[in-house]
């Protein structure tokens, strides 16, 4: 390495990308236009590096406002002695004693958190000169702990068990590793968003089919519930009786009409529900869980932290974890989360705020590392031309990242921030 | 009324105080400034309002620049046509397209919606030239619940319930309307800050107790454990065996170490531990309620949001239900989780984020309207020098606000805004 790559100069940026009409709409999000608030960080040794996290549009800048004051503390720093006690960083960081009244460990604070993690884990890897995911891998048990917060979780996940587990693995890792040339298989959010008519989602269905995919999410949640009824028979239909459906009410019901809701599009076999109701209420959570078996619960994009995921995961709330790199605080919550979920043994289906770009490293490690099984990663190419390294899906499939980093740098952002 | 009191300015305000040495700090905040994000309403008659919510210093701009989106809908719209819809209002703020994914409904997003909600009331109550208390009391059961967002809770409390349970306590108001003239109790939380030390709690203590006050508040979940049990030993000898006695954690203690201390305090007969852990772990604080008996749990403090109480107050992980109407969004949301909390026979004794001021009108609401039984209400006077109409507590009880409005009014606000 040239240098220990010091932390010089770090800058908050937003960015905004208007997306076509009717993309990204949903039960609750109906005008949004994808906003990126965007940690920029630079080294003494000329390295730049690039952490995100997901905004509809209005109040990106407020998140923006909270990575200046809350990444002050990573100046100065190398980015291997950052790294080197990363926990202690974020934990310091999420309980800035003024900061931390404003969530605690929640909404634009998080957030800002998250965007500031996923940064720092962007020039470790740069500085190290490999993909994310290989530097993950190559960590240590305790290396890799040691960049996790694993505070409030001692009476399910202890700092020794969190090792024991990633440990427990290395052995059966061979096994695993052909997932990084067969690639990690993706699944299709773009052809159902809630704006879209019935002409476009056949179109794109088919479209996609054609492209390697087999699995398919549509928006639902609509006010008009015939609607939502109607457009998931006629995706069964064009998509085929051996395609994998899952329907996203984006909490948009209550309890009672989540109730109904999910029965009367059972006779559709989705491989789950996502967001049925609001991301705080787990006991609806639970309730419906166990009223709408074998339908499955999906959910996690609007959940905050490893706190609240530990209540999700313990409680039957749901079965597929919808963790969320770019909403909990970073790659480290992330890995956390994941780590709660091996041991708790439930699959992590990350939500991908960041379009994939960062989470097709993480499911690698996941998968690898941990054992998660191999399922999909939601694939939305919204804003692919905007990454100087989109992520490669051929065949529906995600092909493993080769470039340095967390394949966050973002088209034209250091004229920007120069 | 003169006037329609339309809306005609909206100005948020970044108020700060700082405070002397020591006060206000407690296991996780140690050097608050405590700051008001202010809502200041100007309308077409002359009036103004006030709407505040508490942070402790660094990111109050934040919760301002929030408020600057968020209160957008309330420009030129004439108060009573205003209120006689708030639950909508409240509603279509609080879900926003783009600023809902801040949240949802917690957070910065949240606190601004607290502030622009207290300043709607407090001018409703002026352009009736009542005070607040009064204002609610007169609304019909109706009316009332027209101004409270019930969404998410139907399956625990629908409309028609909150309107019958208003309803089934009229008859017996009467017997309750004592206390606007006895005034409600009132308990000192300023005796025991995390950083005084042993003599001041002890002269502060006595003080208080000379002032009428019986029960106390004493900062616990220090790094060192032996000195919150001798400073809990402390204030029991000083205070006498009748006082009441709380220990507040602040949130600090992990589940392990929760449970030990509650146990090793509960020697010295305290009402309540409050916030014994994570705000967010619902299931720590189950089993710590049920591991603990007959010590109670109290919390609310950060709890953001109706949802997240009803989880609490259903699965008996709390016995006090310390509702803030400046955590909350506002009056509107308190009153909400009030009638919950009657509801499932529970009793809401506020955290006072706005140091008394607003509860003050809500408490005697609750009693008198909802049949809430009387407890006490947090006194903590630092900022009483600020506010236009501070609480008059006197003999340890607070006297029934007159004059016109929440009480929220500051010094110096109206020549800040000119």
């Amino acid at each position: 390495m040239p240098g220990s790559s010091a932390i010089t100069r770090i800058t908050a940026v937003d960015m905004r990308y208007p997306l076509p009409p009717g993309a990204g709409t949903d039960a609750v999000h109906t005008n949004p236009e994808y906003s990126l608030a965007v940690t920029h960080l630079e080294t003494d040794d000329a390295q730049s590096a690039t952490g995100i996290t997901l905004t509809l549009g209005e109040g990106n800048r407020l998140v923006c406002n909270a990575i200046e004051i809350l990444a002050r503390p990573l100046l100065g720093r190398a980015i291997e002695d950052l790294m080197a006690d990363f926990g202690s960083v974020s934990r310091q960081i999420a309980n800035d004693s003024a900061m931390r009244w404003l969530g605690p460990h929640k909404g634009v604070v998080h957030l800002a958190l998250a965007s500031i993690t996923n940064a720092c884990f962007d020039l470790w890897a740069k500085a190290r000169g490999v993909p994310l995911w290989r530097l993950l891998l190559e960590l240590t048990p305790e290396e890799l702990v040691g960049t996790l917060d694993l505070s409030y979780l001692e009476e399910v996940l202890p700092r020794q068990c969190a090792i024991d587990l990633i440990r427990s693995h290395q052995v059966s890792r061979a096994e695993r590793e052909g997932i990084l040339k067969s690639g990690y298989p993706g699944y299709d959010t773009s052809i159902g968003w809630m704006a879209y008519d019935d002409d476009k989602v056949r179109e794109l269905t088919k479209r996609a089919l054609a492209r390697g995919f087999s699995a398919f999410k549509l928006k639902v949640g609509s006010a008009d519930e015939s609607r939502d009824i109607r457009r998931a028979h006629m995706l069964r239909e064009c998509a085929g009786d051996s395609a994998t459906l899952m329907f996203d009410a984006n909490q948009q019901w209550n309890l009672p009409t989540a109730m109904r809701m999910c029965r009367d599009l059972a006779v559709l076999r989705p491989l789950w529900i996502e967001e049925p109701t609001h991301p705080d209420d787990l006991m609806a959570h639970v309730e419906l869980a166990s009223a709408i078996a074998p339908v499955k619960v999906a959910a996690g994009e609007h959940i905050p932290n490893r706190v609240v995921f530990k209540n999700f995961l313990r409680s039957g709330a749901m079965h597929y974890v919808q963790a969320d790199a770019t909403r909990l605080a970073g790659v480290s919550e992330f890995l956390t989360v994941s780590l709660l979920a091996r041991r708790l043994g439930l699959p992590v289906v990350p939500h991908v705020g960041d379009m994939g770009q960062l989470h097709q490293h993480l499911v690698l490690f996941n998968h690898i590392a941990l054992g998660h099984e191999v399922n999909f990663l939601e694939h939305i190419p919204h804003l692919r031309q905007h990454f100087v390294h989109p992520a490669q899906v051929e065949g529906g499939v995600y092909r493993t990242p080769q470039e340095p980093g967390a394949s966050l740098d973002l088209v034209n952002l250091s004229v920007i921030v120069a």
